[in-house]
């Protein structure tokens, strides 16, 4: 039932979204040492696919979760995390190894799992005219996965090469991938979408 | 960090939401053998829980998924799914094991597989002061999977019978769990629950 | 500042809306003698464009304001308004002189004064292709204003013909026309308008 | 029909908004002498609401206008004003009179007239338990007006003091609040409201 999607159309109408690479969440003194090998591992997959966008003017985006310090707009998330990615900290900025350059685009002030909820995220994507999104960053089960739902539902197309993003763990990654490609994206890898697009 | 939660809270400021339980989704008829035996399981557990909320006055709520039969309004799920819950078709009746009762709810309407998007069910949960809410239903992977996801980011506290909801395949029902498990909300037991619940 | 609108625009991706132009707000009886006069003046001017819109296949998307009958879904608008438009009364369908034909749209289950809330119309509107929208019905200062600013907000242009919304009384009508044609849309005439669509 | 709000009530549950007074604006130089003369008037009345609210621990909110550079995200307001507000310019920060202080929150990178559209507002809001908003700031007829149909469809309770809200001219403030004062919200003057707040 599930139509093909050919990976060639991310040439146009398409965006790259890198979601919270972020100090707090991707930096290697936050992580145990079997994540930071995972996160490890999707950065220079990241960076190719960021060159290959850039190339190709296909705009890029990051997104920055971010709380202010008080705890305010946190809601219940308190229940579940400690606070984290404080506004004006270290742990709040991109990893220096996928620092935005200029004409990038910053989706700040993501309080949400989904980095459409309260953000401008949406309002960017029409301006920008996008119909594909390509998915990576942090963390598959958490953020990559609520955002990849909520932009299927204002059907956006979704592209995750598997390998540019990371799970809360290994296991997570795998099921939220696995509940992705029924019927939310697609999932590929790194390295078939760079060879789609030209 | 993910704090216990008390099931006994489930007491107050609660709703139940059934989630799409109609015969295109959910009837004999509509599924492969493997997935009817898994739904056919669930449905006592529900009506376990649907009493239950009855005689604690925990207000229950009906979702139900349906389209115009233009398809006007399927968006890009026309490329995943075929058309389903068509208006005014038995296919988008709930199946006659579950039928609403008078002083239940009804979210119709609902053109997505998040129960909030496009429809009044947070207007519904803040006119009825709902804190916690238990999810039953299909599918895990899908609608349930999107359900939650929101719900929490709405700061509702999510709960649910693992053996009142039915995935799209037993797979991708324990990968959804796994998922939601970890920081969107908490899973038990029919059992379990019911029994918190005086 | 505020560019020129050419009518002759409207032939294309443009859908009609009749806002809530139902017994409750818009019959003889729930009216005093002052306001039935404006309302039973805008009802052929909406006939007239219902049906150039038909000529020239422009969806014609009806609109129906509905509460539940508990009120559970009015939030603070109680100590605002009257229940009013309780599901399943007379006083929720649509008058008599503007009843939905058969491939008209109908947005149903509005909670709130703005058509977009909480209801699928801005799924349905892309699914359309919808870029121009014309605004019809009642009242000019609360549900045409509301969801004049909101359609505005999600980009789509909106026109309103004068004489087919009717406000709560002569004065608002013409303070929120006033508004809306500052910056949020373009106020015609339904003579105009027609004129201007061949 | 609309029920007396009494303002002692802003005593609790209560955050004053400051709606975009930024130099782009709110500046002399932005405007001719007569809007200036408006703008002028109000914000000695905003400062002592904002001493009052500061006194009461009534949190303050500040909203700013935002656009980036390249306009990707003004969608069709390009065609009723002029860019404005340009991230990282002058014109976007508020103005020295109104200078937020520590403690205060901003609502930054509002993209639209609604200050909760493609913003945090809301969260912010319920994590600060408020249920009342007091809106100053500027233009009546435009922002505070989206803001304030929007805070309404969300169940906050809206009061607007006529003399610290400034429209884009006399007519239009006064249509307005013509507008809000009768269903929305609850205009009054900033003397009558200081004095209600013990």
């Amino acid at each position: 039932m599930k139509k093909e999607f050919d990976l060639k159309n991310l040439k146009q109408n398409t965006a790259v979204l890198v979601i919270d690479m972020q100090n707090d969440f991707a930096s290697q003194e936050k992580n145990t040492p079997e994540r930071w090998n995972q996160i490890h591992k999707i950065i220079p997959n990241i960076q190719k696919i960021l060159q290959k966008a850039t190339d190709n003017k296909i705009p890029i985006i990051y997104t920055r979760e971010m709380h202010r310090a008080s705890g305010v707009d946190l809601g219940i998330e308190i229940d579940f995390e400690e606070q984290h990615c404080i506004e004006g900290t270290p742990g709040a900025e991109i990893i220096e190894e996928l620092k935005p350059k200029e004409g990038d685009y910053l989706v700040t002030n993501k309080r949400r799992y989904s980095a459409f909820m309260g953000t401008d995220l949406e309002i960017l994507l029409r301006g920008l005219k996008v119909e594909n999104l390509i998915l990576t960053g942090a963390f598959t089960d958490v953020c990559v996965l609520a955002t990849a739902m909520e932009a299927r539902a204002l059907d956006y197309r979704i592209v995750i090469p598997e390998d540019s993003v990371v799970g809360t763990n290994s296991e997570r990654h795998k099921a939220a991938l696995k509940c992705i490609d029924y019927i939310v994206g697609y999932i590929t890898t790194t390295k078939k979408m760079l060879e789609a697009i030209p």
